[in-house]
């Protein structure tokens, strides 16, 4: 049988457990050109509150009784497509559930040979990639200049900060408590992470910036991006990945630092990773070689079980999760 | 003898007239490589609030007791520079006054015989430039798509809307009241005009803008941009040339739609015309070719006499000019 969880209702406000519900139901049966893929891992993106918000976003939401979006890391079980055979190890469109089946063409294989298989659902899958073009091609820094990243211990803003380092860029992390912190600077190499629960952000962010901030890579928003508006330099750069910090609130952040972007001639652009899908082997190729050098690490935190993605997701909304969010299926 | 006006206090908030002093000064004399102008017209621009605001901006305020910054269009009396010989017409960085001395570098001559010397304060001078680079380099809009414009009836919007209409595009102005509104949809021909002050902002302007808007040239800020925002189509650009609404704030209006640059993968710049220097020269060829064949029309506002130029400015900033706000000094 496979397990899925499906939408029951929209969130007001913050995200529940009874927003979701857990289903059985048949295993799905590939039909010709289909695969049915064994789900072994499954990620938990900030991006998936946007799915199931009655608000315009980017793509379409999840409707009531629909299965929550989501990528998953699988096997192929099952395959009536000739490009894939039983084993092999693949990262699709599952959503939240055991087993999937579908076209062929809508799964990619990976080599989980060298590097676990969840990565590519972390700095080698979306995540990776979506801080792989935010900085090359709208941060673009140059060698010796400084990057901020806001949750900068999180799947997109760890990978962030260690580009900025190969690149020869100062480095400087926002993430919330002293745990997170100490992991960004000390183990990831970051030049420093400034704890926003702790108060004092400007002064803090200042200090860790005495020559001021190039390019900010925002997943937060609100007064994190408030705070860090006041600290850029002349033509900085702005990358809008996420805004996590309003996707739960009903009534979003007044920002008032606008003023900064005219001032210093900033360019502030938004940006999703799939606007970038032809250029994905180019992400992927500079990612690997980042990795398997020792030069790019990673954190993964892992809930076990379908049951209990729900509270996987709420905690990475709250900000509980520490590193990348996945859900181990079996 | 010269006459001038100095700056006496910084405002706080509103700009009154208690912020300002009338001098008198003996004619300034040119030394070599220097001329004397005598001043005509004095432009006033918003960008002269935060040459006396004590935040941060970028280039250094007047002090108190210096002479206000401006632009003159006037005539040389005397020249110690060869290029220069006097009756020549110029444009000057001369500041609030009647007459200024200073090196030939720095003044630029003009050819007022087909149009008004005026003009070059305007649309033909550094907000015309502003509207040209602003629309050609972050707003480039294609032809057939809607490119709003706030301050319409302005200096630099009033460019902005006629650029929109000769390049092929829908334009669509926002302004302050019925009379503005008017002249800039029936006199500039823009193909809506609506009325900020007359309430259903965001209605009246989804109504304008029935293919959403793909450019916004922002002069103003605040709940205007904030409504704007909600309009963005997909990869919209958005100038920020200014954010007339903050400058006399206390506190800046914070922007709530910042997820409108994300979901709809915006681009957003701030924009300050000095920055397209080396350029100047293809922004007055086309906004001079504009004029001549009568397709940038241009309304002016002209107040009598120095002593009146900071009634003229704070009119200005409250919106009560109605096109390029000048003083007019002989």
């Amino acid at each position: 049988m496979n397990k899925r969880i499906v939408l029951a209702s929209y969130p007001e406000g913050w995200v529940t457990d009874a927003n979701f519900r857990l289903e059985t139901a048949p295993l799905p049966k590939p039909a010709e050109g289909e695969v049915l893929v064994k789900n072994l891992w499954l990620s938990l993106d900030p991006y998936m509150r946007g799915r199931i918000s009655q608000q315009k976003s980017y793509v379409k939401g999840v409707e009531i009784g629909e299965v929550m979006t989501g990528e998953t890391a699988g096997e192929v079980v099952e395959s009536k497509h000739p490009k894939f055979k039983p084993g092999d190890k693949v990262t699709a469109p599952a959503g939240w559930q055991l087993y999937w089946s579908g076209k062929g063409e809508m799964i990619t294989r990976v080599d989980a040979s060298k590097v676990p298989l969840s990565y590519f659902l972390g700095c080698l899958g979306m995540p990776g990639r979506t801080a792989y073009f935010g900085m090359k091609d709208i941060c673009a820094p140059k060698a010796g200049e400084t990057v901020v990243v806001s949750a900068a211990s999180g799947a997109v803003g760890s990978v962030v900060g260690q580009l900025a380092k190969a690149w020869g860029c100062r480095a400087v992390g926002i993430a919330g408590g002293k745990a997170k912190c100490d992991y960004v600077a000390k183990e990831l190499g970051f030049d420093a992470c400034i704890d926003h629960k702790a108060g004092n952000l400007f002064e803090n962010l200042k200090a860790a910036c005495p020559k001021g901030v190039d390019a900010l890579f925002e997943n937060v928003g609100g007064e994190i991006l408030d705070t860090v508006l006041r600290l850029m330099n002349l033509r900085g750069r702005i990358t809008i990945c996420g805004l996590i910090s309003d996707y739960n609130a009903k009534e979003p952040y007044g920002v008032k630092m606008f003023r900064s972007i005219l001032v210093n001639r900033l360019i502030v652009r938004g940006m999703i990773v799939f606007d970038f899908l032809e250029r994905y082997p180019e992400a992927n190729q500079a990612l690997l070689q980042l990795v398997t050098s020792g030069k790019l690490k990673t954190r993964e935190s892992v809930v076990e079980g379908i049951e209990n993605a729900p509270k996987g997701l709420i905690g990475l909304l709250k900000g509980e999760n520490f590193g990348k969010q996945l859900v181990k299926l079996t």
